[in-house]
C-alpha cells in the first residue's frame, strides 16, 4: 500500500513552524507497513491544494493531510477535498454535539464559526477528536482515499494512532519493530565510516544512525508479518553490532544515558548528586526529567561563582587561586564535595568554558573538566568540545552533560557489581 | 520570484529525522522576498527525483534542493539534476583541492568515494563548503535554476546564507524584517481568539502567534524595499498590539524570558539564585544558557529530597511535616533560603508534582508552587498545569520554569526601578 503525506498551512511554507507532523506520520506509516514516497507542504490555497491532491492521488492510494480544518475562512482543506470527490457537506449531529460538550468542558463559548467544523462530506467516516474541536475525516472514492487530520500535534497524533493506524495495519498485514543500540565515546563519523557498507547492504532490518550531544544510537528496524518474526530478524544483527562496538555500547533499548543511569541506580539502591558549573543545571535537569528519579537523586548544586564552590562544596580557595576554577583539581573537589554534601554514593561535576566569551589561549572556549567521585573510583576527564552549530554554547554544554552522565553510569555499574 | 524547496533523503521519508532544513530555507527565502508555494520531500531515488524536479521547475523558477550530495552510490541528487539539464559532470580541480585540505585538517584519509564529490556539472557555479566535503551547486538553464545544497544543517545553513541568499536578495530587491512582542500570562487560545480577525486582515506586516511553555510571542513581519520602510510598517501595528495586551507584554524583541531577566539584572547589577525541586535544574539551566549569565547568577540548588531542603535552604522541618514539601510555605522558605545562601537579591523557587506518579486527590500531578523572594516583594503562585502532550512531565516542568522566570523578571524590574 502506498500513501503520501500532505501538510496544509501557510505557517509551514513561511517556516514559522517545523513540520513535526510529517515526521510523526512518516514513522507511523512506515511502522504500519505503508510505503511513503512523497511528503508535500502547500499553503491554505484552494487552487494549489486541489492540484496537489490530484497529483498525489494519481500516484498514491492514500493521501494523509494535516491542517486547515480550523473554523476560519482560510481553513479550506475539508471543502477542497470534498469538492474534489464530489461530496456535498452536511452538518453532522454527532460532531456538533461533541463540540458543544467540548466547549462546555472548557467553559468557553462556541462561536458561529465553530459550527463550520461540524460539516462533514456526505458518506465520509468521521474520526473523533477528544482533544479539540475539528473532527478528522476519512473519505474514499474508486479505491483512492483522503484522510484529513487537524494540524495541532496533540490533536492529530492521538487521532491518527487510535482511528487511522489500526485500520491501515489491518490492511497491510505487516508490523515493524525496532531496537536501539546506544553508543558513547565513538565519533559519529567513525561509526558511520565503519558501518557504511553494512548499512547500505542492510534491508531487513535496516540500520539507521542518530547522533546527539556526543551520544550515538543505531536503530535496527525490521518488518515482518508478526512481532516475533520481526524480533527474530533483528536479534542476530544486533548481536553482531554490539560485539563490533564492544565497550562503547552502554546499553540496548535503554532510552537515554540519563534513563540508563536512573534505572541502574534505582535497581542498586544508590544515589547520585551533581555539582555543575558550566553545564548550569543541565545534568540535574536531564536526570530529573526521568520519571521516578526522586528515588535516586536528592540534590544538585549549580555553583557558578567561585565563592559558592568554596562555601557549598568545600573547594579549596588555594586551589581556585592557583589553578583556576576550570581545572582538573577543582572538578575533582567539586565531585567529592557534592557527595559529602548530599550523602550520595556518586558525585558528578563539571567546570569549563561554554563561551562565547571567557576563553583564552590556555583555556579556550569548549574546554571542560568533567569529574566523578565514588567509593573506589574517581576520574576527571579533560575534554575540548568544538564550538559547533547555531548555538555552540548549547552544544558544548550538551556534550559535557552527556560525558558526566556516562561517567556516572560507569560508576553506578561498578558499585552495583560489588554489591 | 518563485522558488520551491525539495529535500532529498530516505531518512526524511521514513521519519527518522525532522526536516529542519525545509524550515530554515522557508524562513530564509521568505526573508529575501522569494515566494515559496511548495515544499516537497522525496527519497534517494533517481526516477522519482527526476519527476519531481520536472514538476517543480514547471511551476517555479528556482528549486532549492538539500541532501543526496554524499559520497555513496545512493547519493544521486547531483547526477540526476545534471542529467535533467543535459550537463556532463567534470572533475573540478578547485573542489578536489578543497576536499584534500579538509581531510588533512581533520587528520582523516580521503576515500576514493569522496572523489565523486569533486564532480561538477559543466558550467555550473560551485558553492564552497567550509564545513564539509560536498560543495554546493547552482545551475541554470532557460531561466530556470536548481540549487543543490548538502543535507547536514551545519553545512547547508552557512552555505545558503553566504553564497545563495545575497544573490537572491539582490534579484528580488526586497527585504523582510520582523519584530516580536513577548506575552506571558494569557492563554494561547485567548490571545488567538482576540486576534483572529486582526491576524487574517493583516497583510504587511503579517502577525503570527507562537506559544511555548506558557509563553506567547506575536511576530510581526513586514516586507518592503528597504529596512527603514519595513520597520516603519511594523511600528504602528506593534504599538497597537502592545497597548492591547497591556501588562501581559513583558518585552519587545527581548528573545526570551531568561534573556530579558539576565539583561535586566546585568543592567542593574543584581543577582538571582534558584532553589528548584520539581523543575530539577531547568530554571538554572535556562538562565545559564544565556551568554554572560555568570555576571548575574552565582548559584542554584536543586533540592529534591526534604532533608536537602532543610540542610541547604533552612526550610523548617516542622513546616515540611505539617503541610508537606509541595506547599506555599515551603516554596516561600526555599526562595528566602537560597537568597540567604547565595547573597543574591532575588531568589526563585519551585516545588510541585511533575508526575506521572506521586499525585493525590489533594495534590494532583501538575500542582506546582512557584515562589519569589526579594527585598520588599515576595510572592508564591499556586499553579495547576495540565498534563499535556507526548511528555506531560516536561510540559509541566517547562511551564513552572517559565512562571519562575517571569516572577523573577518582575522582581528584577521592581528593584531596578528603585535604584
Amino acid at each position: 500500500m502506498r500513501a503520501e503525506i500532505l501538510a496544509v498551512g501557510t505557517e509551514l511554507l513561511l517556516g514559522d513552524i517545523l513540520n513535526t507532523n510529517a515526521r510523526y506520520l512518516a514513522r507511523a506509516l512506515a511502522g504500519a507497513g505503508v510505503e511513503v514516497y512523497h511528503q508535500v507542504v502547500v499553503g491554505d490555497n484552494a487552487v494549489r491544494l486541489r492540484e496537489q491532491l490530484e497529483a498525489s492521488l494519481a500516484r498514491s492510494e492514500l493521501v494523509v493531510c494535516t491542517g486547515g480544518l480550523g473554523p476560519t475562512y482560510d481553513d479550506l482543506t475539508k471543502e477542497t477535498a470534498a469538492d474534489l470527490f464530489g461530496l456535498p457537506l452536511e452538518e453532522d449531529a454527532g460532531v456538533l454535539q461533541g463540540m458543544e460538550e467540548y466547549f462546555l468542558r472548557l467553559g468557553r463559548e462556541m462561536t458561529p464559526n465553530n459550527r463550520k467544523q461540524a460539516l462533514v462530506p456526505k458518506g465520509a467516516r468521521v474520526l473523533p477528536n477528544p482533544n479539540g474541536t475539528a473532527p478528522g475525516i476519512w473519505m474514499e472514492r474508486a479505491g483512492r482515499g483522503i484522510v484529513l487530520l487537524p494540524g495541532p500535534p496533540r490533536e492529530m497524533e492521538p487521532m491518527f494512532r487510535d482511528f487511522v493506524l489500526p485500520a491501515l495495519s489491518a490492511r497491510t498485514g505487516k508490523v515493524l519493530r525496532s531496537s536501539s543500540i546506544h553508543i558513547y565515546g565513538l565519533g559519529e563519523s567513525y561509526v558511520e565510516a565503519q558501518l557504511r557498507e553494512r548499512m547500505l547492504a542492510a534491508q531487513n532490518p535496516t540500520i539507521a544512525p542518530y547522533a546527539k550531544d556526543g551520544e550515538m544510537l543505531l536503530r535496527l528496524t525490521a518488518m515482518a508479518e508478526s512481532e516475533a518474526e520481526a524480533l527474530a530478524l533483528i536479534a542476530p544483527v544486533r548481536e553482531e553490532l554490539v560485539a563490533r562496538f564492544g565497550e562503547a555500547v552502554y546499553g540496548v533499548d535503554v532510552g537515554s544515558l540519563e534513563r540508563a543511569l536512573v534505572e541502574t541506580l534505582a535497581a542498586a539502591g544508590l544515589h547520585v548528586a551533581t555539582a555543575e558549573s558550566c553545564t548550569g543545571g543541565l545534568i540535574s535537569q536531564r536526570i530529573t526529567g526521568v520519571p521516578g528519579s526522586s528515588a535516586v537523586f536528592d540534590c544538585g548544586v549549580c555553583t557558578y561563582a567561585n565563592a559558592m564552590k568554596e562555601q557549598l562544596l568545600g573547594v579549596s580557595g588555594e586551589t581556585l587561586s592557583q589553578v583556576g576554577a576550570v581545572s582538573e583539581a577543582v572538578a575533582l573537589q567539586m565531585a567529592r564535595g557534592v557527595r559529602r554534601l548530599s550523602g550520595a554514593e556518586i558525585g558528578i561535576s563539571t567546570t569549563g568554558i561554554a563561551g562565547p566569551g571567557g576563553g583564552s589561549a590556555e583555556k579556550p572556549v569548549g574546554l571542560v573538566y568533567i569529574g566523578i567521585s565514588s567509593d573506589g573510583y574517581e576520574e576527571v576527564i579533560r575534554a575540548c568540545y568544538p564550538a559547533r552549530g547555531e548555538n555552540p554554547r548549547e552544544s558544548i554544554r550538551g556534550r559535557a552533560a552527556s560525558q558526566g552522565l556516562h561517567l556516572a553510569l560507569q560508576a553506578a555499574r561498578r558499585l552495583a557489581e560489588r554489591q
